[in-house]
């Protein structure tokens, strides 16, 4: 019986252990956002983040080995939503019009409701060592292929004009992308409002 | 005739001090912009630009007390050649799709001109101090304003669609400065046929 107890509650104590673990780290990354965010990654210092969260700045390093890597692992995965999201929009049904209508509303959504990343990634970005810029860089052509396959499918087949896809889809993406500057969250427009309305700029800026 | 010599030299060898000074002065801006640019502001150091032009760390503080007020120095007048242009566009003759059209057609020529400023500009921004950082939003507030006006005028006359000429001027001015994340000087695109694009697409964006 003991035997049993002991065989059951030691992987239970380390999945408890295991999660109280991920959910420090989930909010160091939060705080380290915030901070980053209000300070400017330079002005902000281990000691900020570790106060943030409760911690003595020791065992913040026992989470994380610097604060640039902080700022790498708040950028790991930050667009994967947003890309699988629209990903699955060209891969669904729907003319060139209807797909780039809810592309544009989702990637306005992704931005609103992102806009700390958003600010923090345009900002910092400079900072982040090669190979997560090559990723950061990677992620943000693939956004900008999916938008130029549509727009130039459209372009095609005679929904949209124009003959250059890809100078649309960085017009459309501007746009799209400068919302982080201007948007206040207590303003007078919803972030479905907004998208929405992005939504049928971009479709009229492409229309015959 | 001594005395006329002295009194005609004098002042003329104050003035080539004056002007050998102030071409120095636009040697450590063009440098600082330049150096702001490729490290970010705060990895950037007074002995980098120093050497940039060729002066003791010691000799460029005769011309600039500190970094921050180099930035500061940065900033100061950078937006009123463009907003001069598009506010005398809006005082014209034309009608509201002429004087639009104009207008995207500056502020794109604007941004593509002066690539480094506006780069460095958007990412130290909060790096301003008080003062300098109202001046700068004071013009972003009357570059947004001198759009709205155009586009509101528009839509009550029936030129343009929409009945939010605000949330329109942001959409527009978003569109065309995010070319500064895009352009490449020597990219397919010259800057002239970039800003006709964007005047084009800004015009159907808001037909009816």
């Amino acid at each position: 019986m003991a035997r049993l107890v002991g065989r059951v509650s030691a992987p239970t104590l380390g999945r408890r252990r295991q999660r109280r673990s991920a959910e420090r780290e989930k909010s160091i990354r939060a705080a380290a956002l915030r901070i980053f965010r209000q300070k400017g990654f330079h002005a902000a210092s281990m000691q900020n983040i570790a106060d943030a969260v409760g911690l003595y700045k020791g065992s913040l390093y026992y989470y994380v080995s610097s604060k640039e890597e902080l700022l790498v692992r708040l950028f790991e995965g930050r667009a994967d939503q947003v890309l699988g999201e629209i990903r699955a929009i060209t891969y669904g049904t729907g003319t060139c019009t209807e797909q780039l209508r809810a592309m544009v509303r989702a990637y306005v959504l992704g931005v609103l409701r992102n806009l700390d990343s958003v600010r923090v990634y345009l900002r910092e970005e400079h900072v982040l060592p090669p190979a997560a810029l090559r990723q950061v860089h990677d992620e943000q052509r693939t956004m900008r292929d999916l938008f130029e396959g549509v727009i130039g499918h459209g372009m095609r087949d005679g929904s949209f004009v124009g003959t250059d896809p890809k100078l649309a889809a960085l017009a459309l993406l501007g746009m799209c992308t400068w919302v982080h500057r201007w948007y206040r969250p207590k303003g007078r427009l919803t972030e479905t409002a907004i998208a929405d309305d992005f939504a049928d700029r971009a479709i009229r800026m492409l229309s015959v």
